[in-house]
């Protein structure tokens, strides 16, 4: 649309109806976003494999729905997070190929799924903090990205932990996501060179006021190379770690 | 500079020595600042009169007096806040006929002082909150208005407060500087119909916290027609009033 | 009752019933609050337009459909803020005419609209935050004003307030309404010569710890210019910027 | 049980069966708690009038009616504070002459009223303060005073708070109610020389802090004469100003 | 200034110079504080006897003199707090007779002391906490009480608060100041019939958090009968002690 | 299994299947939890009479009852915190000998109960900390420790605390339980020279801020020898007193 | 004095002079703390070894000589904590054989060293954390304890820590000093089944919040087996630590 | 040294001189970290390049020295953050080639720079965050990586911002530093599809308490792709940067 305009008025400078300081006196008129898209479009279209995520929470079934089959007219790939089954049946009836993924509470789409790139580890301290951690792993899958999953190693059983370490050693970029006093990071991040995305969870309670004693917990990591997302943000987390991962080198190596 | 590169782009169309495809692309590669200007000049034009403001505090007086040379190189008017007398002193080595404003704690300048728009009042509940008034008030005459200024007035002498209410009710805008309890702009605003912008302060101590019960108090005040800037930002409150004021009809009325 | 009392002091010292000392005298001990009238009143009579809002929270829906009867019998505007369809629906019993304003939440009443004053431009963040964006737009059309809102141009995508910058910049006053991290009015002041009422929202989870973080950032806006209402508190906002947008020169320029 | 313990031992000293020496050495071993009621009775005696207090929250209505019986069985006075309809309706199937006050959400009891003891009054900002101020004055009632309630005279219309300056002056003591930014205590304690207990309320919201802004406020106030007790605490305050009123001379003058 | 207003008018009307319609005219647009002072005076008159007091913190030694001085020329009684030496020995040479308490960092001055009337005690939790307690028994001495002392009873060590139980309860009021974990009030209360006004200090560390610990323990406080002023702020509680004692019958029983 | 692939190894080179070089080679290169548990073992082992406990808030009664059949095939005791009754009966359900604790709200079963060992005291400051405090002392007992519990002795009702002195003098460890202000450890630790375990609850309301009020006033202790749990963790004080007691002479002497 | 007292009532008892019912009457009049110390000195009795211990911050060097000198004429063993070289070196002067410890910023004496009892482990995680480490091994030694201490052995190195696991796991009770993210008793109450007394430090910046995030860190300690003390209170933790191993079995196993 | 007993073990077990069983045995009784070092040792390998970074706060020039000297001993690379003057002082007198970088308040060393890796960009919104900033720079630089720094690029000119876009978009990781409200990483996560690491600094005053605003607002970024460290942790986020930039494919396209 504002190409069109753009066009019209670059053909009659061509075709000498305007001379060139109407038409620099024209451009300069016009509200920048309208060239500014030059720009901004190039960055827009390397995000285009993965549009716009709907944010469920606080809205209904039906505006979820509505959104979604906007979304899906125009990508492949579809993820809406904080959902419940209601948001999903709601948006199944419009988009009937449409995932339900219970673990990371999120509805999803992926219809031309292409090859995922290794890299990626995702890890729990306990069992709570399971889909705070799945909803990292699934954004991050759909996002282009092969993810490994290990659960419930949390710091008061370390061995579980140190069983892991080859693994871990191999990640491009490692998200730990972890409730309570959020040590995983810390002791991880000293065995590893490899980037640590924290994910502190509300799971906890008393003085944990939330997820605060966590989060201030991974803030304060002893161990260089932590970094971390709002607390129970598994989506952030899994995004970090995607962009990260999508910068690598091949393999992850 | 780079409108001469739009130019050169523009006439090398006219001159049919580009297609309009090519420039069309060209005009898109182009970083979209180089064509904002347009826009953002015109906003900043609009600010012309009053230029940066200097934040003097954690800055040395050789850094401050730099800063404001080259200001005031550019501008008749000139603030700096949070200015030590040290401050002042190197940046009068460069500027001899700079001004110091004690109780503001600022370094000022106003080499051609236009006529003052009347409607701002600023009111504080203690002498201790004084520097904080003063530094209101002072950014607001610089910015081209006439500021009355009513100290002491705080709501544990009631009497001192009522005793001002024709002078209040009769601006266009009120700077409410309070500490403590920072009860004074919910008393003020339930008096008059007249738009607050208030400050706290952090005079006070034990569970004053800095300011935080004033500043909560102020954004609680049970009466309409407030809204609040920083603890102790003086400054803020004087630049709001003085936005409004400008915008306001012929004298506060 | 009072005035009559006064009258008949007034009336025995014309007759010689008492002396001027004595009148002097009992003037003094008459409780100030019998004359004090004279001045509240006209504080009051300023504001006759807009009667006591109800704040329907808390209250029972017959509580809200009696004090709103009883307003509505003394004014032609009404409105009450957090109500629910059951607030709305026992008061529409007793005032057929009451409206009722999904989005905002609210109950309200205009008989007599007239004419209202441009200048006020309403913007949020995100979909999230159209509740308290609402708010503040009818609160701001009742008291007198006419209301541009654009919403869902928050900070992540830019270009979506870039491309209302032409009429953001023509505005006499902006309420910018954002959750999360509230940077929405730190970017538009920095972008605009027009005093901004930031109000923060409870929109966000985590660390956003209710609104604290968005009111916190707002509180600290490094761009000058910038107000800060109670979080969520639309009705504030838009009250605030009724007041500032009423003492305006004509035409909001 | 002690007692007799107490009294054989003495008897057999009087009795010549043990000696002086050997009585001291008992009397010593005996744990202290076993003679310190004579100092602690005294003191408990005092408080014969008002029994404990039942403190309904959090127990079941069959939990509350039992201990309600139990304690009528020993007093002509009872009070049940945060006490639901439930636990009324279970209360009084055993106890057929209790009464429910609604508004302070009480049950209380009072067989034998006496001559009630005038100076105190109780003050509350907005009506949403209503059940905190009524808890405190049924509170104070049932221990042997005469409350006068002054509601909704808030600091945001403060002709009405004026209205009741000579009743408040002639106050022994005054309980002040206020949420939101909890100001009023303050401005009643410049106008009036009488001890005020502050009580701020959860009534608010966003940055209310479920009260805090408004205890804040209070702890800060600038002006002497003001002590504050716990957010929503009406029986605490009640029961203060009860203690403080008993203390006093005639006639609260 | 205004009375002889005042009287005009009046004598105008008794002259028959004016009607008594157009006296109302202007009596009622006089502003309100020209009156209102009838009223407020009597309440001032009550205060008399105890002057504006001195918060020395933040005053230069010059400024403070000067304040002492105009005071001084005033009343009989003089009290300046947190103050330092420099701000006394400023202030003597402008008062010759002005006393130092270096305990209670506070300059004073009693020209005609009366008769002390007994019913406070102070007692303080440790050492640490003797500043605070000072502050509010000379605060409470120098309003016309007499006051007992009892420091370095903490709960660490019950047999010395217990020792001292007979003089507590025989008070009429009890301020109780106390850091660290502030148990000292509800420890009291429960011992004695008294109201206690419980004073938070900023003594600890770590977790106190500023004297934040015991602020909170004290507003919490278990037992019936306590009230809370800020953090340090012994004058205050020496002031409502004061305030309690003067409206209680003789001797505090 | 680890086990079986490190005498594969051992017995090639015992058979000269393999060199020492070799040998050494694998050893580095086993993961080496496959030996840590050498280490590990000894320390579970010791652990072996007290399974993973299931923290079932957050867990379907279904999950809980799979994990309670699970962890009973492999222990003659179970412990389930935080548990409903449904929980219960779910489990119950495969574990027909399961108990429910309803005081504190927890599922247990210990089938072949040992001598128990004295030392344990677990006390509380009201009747609403009792779920807390007895989730301590069930935790302790089934851990094979004895535990006597004084329930209600709060510090507002001094004789029931020293009433029961003796007691608490001659135990090893004490829990001591309370909310509001949570002085109850601070007065405890000041009467015996016996370690104290605190643990603040969420009971109070407030500037409780669910139970930061007592757990602040806990680690503030002016007393020596208290240390301090989570709020509400009763689970965490029983587990710490009986590891204390375990380590213990005999009799807790 | 007070015994003089009762055996002269006794006395006159058993001479027949006061009937049984006088004597019980006055038992029971007698302040009860005249009888109470009988309890209260077997109990501090039991801490006769280790006397009142001086917190010298906040206190003139000179204070603090004057209270050691005090100290020492009735005990052998003295520690002040929290002391300057200028607090030190003042008491020496009265005390010549008064020792300094630098590391723990404390001064100290030990007349007669008993045989100390093994048992306790101190480790801490950076150096940064060696003052409060060493204030709690000086602190458990006086007591009579002998302490291993294992310094800079933090979870972001965690060979360090398992490199000490056998003597670890040895301990009767150990004692974690953290600041930062204060993982370690997290980590290590994980691999031993001993007592861990957490320690947090104010090491550390920013979001650390002068220990804060340590603290919260561990009181939500994952791993069970762990109590908190007050941030930087290594004195508190040493205290502790000392009281849980003069409870313990011979040789600490 | 644990390896030779491993070699010694192994080859009795080959000559026959101890069983299989045996050995086993012994192997188990090994503490783990005697193998562990297998896995461990690999890890530490991977970080040979950047030896342990000096934290100098709170450490003594000598102390520093010391360290200092000792770690150049085994690594080419040194970095001392959070240092003097004194501090470089000391230690250049030990390590003549140290150098110092006033602006990061840095000692660092590079005796053998080898060729940097490109896609590193650290960008601040103020002068003030300057330090912090480079801090982050010169980390990276010192661990191989070329940065690009841009500075003064805050949000409230939003033009500064836009300028840079280009080589925003280029980069493969931006470390973006900011105090006040902390809105740069959300503007730039919005316009750029590279991850970004936020520094909130303690930049600011009143509400920013410290940089808690900042913090919090960078946790709640609306934009994905945003992970946070420490306020003022310029080393923490070069540190991760260097990692991400380290698995980086060539040329952080």
């Amino acid at each position: 649309m504002e190409e069109s305009r753009l066009r019209a008025l670059l053909g009659a400078l061509q075709e000498g109806e305007v001379t060139l300081e109407e038409t620099l006196q024209q451009l300069r008129a016009l509200p920048f976003e309208e060239l500014g898209f030059a720009t901004l479009d190039h960055h827009r279209g390397l995000r285009q494999g993965f549009p716009e995520v709907i944010y469920c929470e606080g809205k209904t079934p039906e505006q979820t729905a509505q959104i979604a089959e906007r979304l899906a007219a125009r990508s492949n790939t579809l993820l809406g997070t904080r959902a419940t089954l209601a948001h999903f049946e709601a948006a199944r009836e419009r988009l009937p190929d449409l995932q339900w993924h219970a673990g990371a509470r999120a509805l999803w789409l992926e219809r031309e799924p292409g090859p995922k790139k290794p890299g990626i580890v995702v890890v729990c301290a306990g069992t709570s903090d399971l889909p705070v951690a799945e909803e990292a792993a699934l954004t991050a899958t759909l996002m282009g990205h092969e993810v490994q999953c290990f659960h419930d190693i949390g710091v008061a059983g370390l061995h579980r932990l140190l069983h892991r370490l080859p693994a871990l050693q191999a990640a491009t970029v490692i998200v730990a996501v972890a409730g309570m006093e959020g040590a995983l990071p810390s002791v991880l991040a000293g065995l590893v060179a490899v980037p640590v995305i924290a994910v502190p969870t509300s799971v906890g309670y008393g003085a944990s006021f939330g997820g605060l004693a966590a989060l201030l917990a991974m803030l304060n990591a002893c161990a260089s190379g932590v970094a971390v997302v709002n607390i129970d943000n598994g989506f952030g987390a899994g995004y970090m770690a995607a962009m990260i991962n999508g910068k690598s080198g091949a393999g992850g190596a």
